[in-house]
């Protein structure tokens, strides 16, 4: 591909939506792996959450997220949502003519590199459990491999609260990860199966080596799913982040692309955004889907 | 007003809306007020909650509710929301041709009846709180009372995990109503501002008589809201509910009235909703708005 093709399809941005602000997690991994792109993301928190809600709203949820991002002219699409990815992800890819990333595939993918026991714990949103997503992502990549999936419908009101790092935080991850311990004392390895977790990582991960009695790697979907769209995009790495093995070349994008950000409502935005980019925010523009 | 009258008004049903299942603890209380009466009820389960988002989408989404109702022929619509009656009662009003009963003035004259030293407690959710709406319905009726208010927006999530008689239940009620009592610790009334929080009333209670150091009267609007049906209808009280004073004739509507209930997501419903009605339910019918 000549520099000049680089630079077209590098006008077309990526899209990427969410329920709402948690998949500001997946930009932030995105602005470190690809640093030049320019990104659409687009958060429908109007309709959040979308984890308790059943398959058929999930999807007709998220097809007119997909639109709205179809309609701003992405070349890919990233589904930073589990629930959606879990629910939705063959409906979204059948009326797509750009390729999309979910977040299950990644995620389950790190999952598999992370593990040594092979015993795989994975939590999430009560739909993206129910939807068996995770296990059978895991079960075609690796049949031997024992997965235990517990939902946790509080973590993501939790998470939006601001209670990260204390006393009742650590009692609900101690509820819910009792769950899925109790089941395989062998797991090693724990998926985030949501973009609102990461900021629970410290609590979620310091009580679920207390409660297994091992290190337990603690992995979710953000950086596999920006690695993905690297790939999907045939882009090298940024300097400083090749991937082991391979060769860094100079990074010839060091400008720092546009992030456009969408939402369905506005309500708590500033408060909430900021602590999963990672980075100040210019800020939304309000959108009726 | 003679029997036939009164037969056909009572053909068209009474229409309650909510934007989730909470709702039918006002339901629960207008069975018991006014036993004959058909009711419909609408929950907004896809777009549940609506107590984290702005007043313009809380307003927007009331509004499709009311239509549903009133398509329904509905003869009085009753908005069990706290957070759609603080936001979007003149709205709602200014569309119905039929009365609107919110839920914050029935909680307000409730409160207010309750208080002996005048100084009463609010809780509910963001969107209520920051509407201000309880704070205007009583300072309107006694301007000489003092309120105080809390938004607790755990407290929707946790009723709905049914962790609602347990520690973490009491850690988390003792986070939001110390922020209550320490700046008030003369409050002697605590007003439920969210149709989800009676399921939570014996721990709030509880934990605010504990803060308190002296009794604290728990009210709901629920109850109130029935009473302000009872008399837009202008039905006399059925047998046995008679308010104080009045004379209780012989109640001739013993016939069960008809309840249709409809939601726009079915997830969890069959968990969630007899938890709030409090007898069973032979379903729900999904509806797209």
């Amino acid at each position: 591909m000549g520099n000049n093709d680089t630079t077209m399809i590098m006008r077309h941005p990526i899209g990427v939506f969410d329920s709402g602000v948690g998949g500001l997690t997946v930009v932030r991994a995105l602005r470190r792996a690809l640093p030049g792109e320019d990104i659409v993301y687009l958060g429908d928190t109007a309709r959040v959450p979308y984890g308790s809600k059943s398959p058929r709203t999930v999807e007709k949820y998220s097809l007119t997220c997909q639109r709205f991002l179809l309609d701003r002219a992405v070349k890919l699409v990233l589904i930073a949502c589990n629930t959606a990815s879990a629910n939705a992800l063959p409906a979204l890819r059948a009326v797509s003519p750009v390729p999309v990333i979910g977040a299950v595939e990644p995620g389950a993918a790190s999952a598999l590199a992370a593990t040594k026991s092979g015993h795989i714990g994975v939590i999430g949103t009560l739909a993206t459990i129910r939807s068996g997503a995770y296990a059978q992502a895991i079960a075609a990549r690796d049949a031997g491999t024992r997965l235990t999936a517990v939902a946790c419908p509080l973590l993501v009101p939790l998470a939006d609260e601001g209670w990260t790092h204390d006393d009742i935080a650590a009692m609900v991850a101690r509820r819910y990860l009792s769950q899925l311990f109790d089941q395989d004392r062998a797991i090693d390895t724990l998926v985030l199966g949501c973009t609102h977790y990461p900021v629970l990582a410290e609590v979620l991960g310091t009580v679920a080596r207390e409660l297994a009695g091992h290190d337990v790697a603690v992995v979710d979907s953000a950086s596999a799913m920006a690695e993905a769209a690297r790939e999907a995009l045939g882009s090298s790495p940024p300097v400083g982040q090749s991937p082991p093995g391979s060769a860094s070349g100079p990074n010839k994008r060091t400008t720092a692309g546009r992030l456009d950000c969408f939402a369905t409502d506005t309500s708590r935005l500033d408060e909430l955004a900021p602590r999963f980019l990672g980075e100040p925010l210019t800020g939304f523009e309000l959108v009726d889907l």
